[in-house]
């Protein structure tokens, strides 16, 4: 078994490329344990939180909306990004996002696992919540201006074709939807 | 129900920022369905493969590797990013990638599905493999050289528990023990 010294990549120098509202950008040198050096491209972002939450009809809510990067709409469960301040409480995150985007509150936030999304080149991780115990909100908090989203309410059976065909399409949401089957075995 | 014109959000101004080896980055100023105007920090990635490769003894295989973004070594199912001119044909980067970093070829490559990993911000895609009756390859094509690789062959319950202990920690991985335990159901 190798040991961590025989994997790691020592930053010999780092490049600043851009330094945004979501993400940063940099462009590293590294030496690589074998001798050799390579370059490594790397997005910095503060990590974000998914919300698996379920009716008491057994429906697990979705929002449709506009993603720029696909330029398409697609279903995803409910997310957003963990805001500063929020870091080391990815659940108040989840709370806050869960009533901004459904009007929905939560009695437990229990955690179901955290994953980075794409460790190739971001650090990015999503923080997947299990939002117990639903309640409507009377006067929920608005949602983000800059967002147009439209709330669903599927069963496993709707969130099954929907992935099928194609609308329900990224890894938290599809991982969501494996979680929500395997409890229900 | 809303129609496409209610989410679209026009590029009114888009800047490239940085054109890299694996990602492309851009700064889009785009109107909003609802009149106003917001910037979206954007990624273009061509995309990846990940296989889900289990032995005929029913242990699945793992690489153990270095992840600059991270600093840190996590264990993922073999995985790489699509080679320009293999972009139609997701299948042939997944097993021209489980034979650089597994030394195993598959008889049937089948696909589980296909997912983007962070559609907020960038348009990445996974598609994930079932790779189907492996074999041993006698003198497998050699790893990139800028990779440094350890094989695992995990059980459920081993790879269960590495997730449990944080070594295996990335969504393609963590929706890949998933299914296989769906399969074992």
């Amino acid at each position: 078994m190798l040991s961590f010294a025989d994997f790691e990549e020592k930053t010999i120098n780092r490049t600043e490329l851009f330094h945004g509202k979501i993400i940063d950008v940099f462009l590293d040198d590294v030496s690589l344990p074998n001798g050799g050096t390579a370059k490594r491209e790397l997005v910095f972002h503060p990590g974000g939180v998914g919300i698996i939450a379920i009716t008491p009809e057994n429906k697990m809510l979705f929002v449709k909306q506009f993603r720029k990067p696909l330029e398409k709409v697609i279903l995803e469960i409910p997310a957003g990004k963990i805001d500063p301040g929020e870091g080391d409480h990815p659940a108040v995150t989840g709370a806050r996002e869960l009533e901004e985007e459904t009007g929905f509150t939560a009695a437990e936030m229990k955690h179901v696992g955290s994953m980075y999304l794409s460790p190739g080149f971001s650090n990015e991780m999503l923080h997947l919540y299990h939002a117990v115990e639903l309640t409507k909100v009377e006067n929920p908090r608005p949602q983000d201006e800059d967002e147009v989203l439209e709330l669903y309410a599927l069963s496993l059976d709707e969130a099954k074709k929907a992935m099928k065909d194609g609308l329900i399409c990224d890894a938290k949401t599809m991982y969501a939807i494996t979680y929500w089957e395997l409890l229900q075995k």
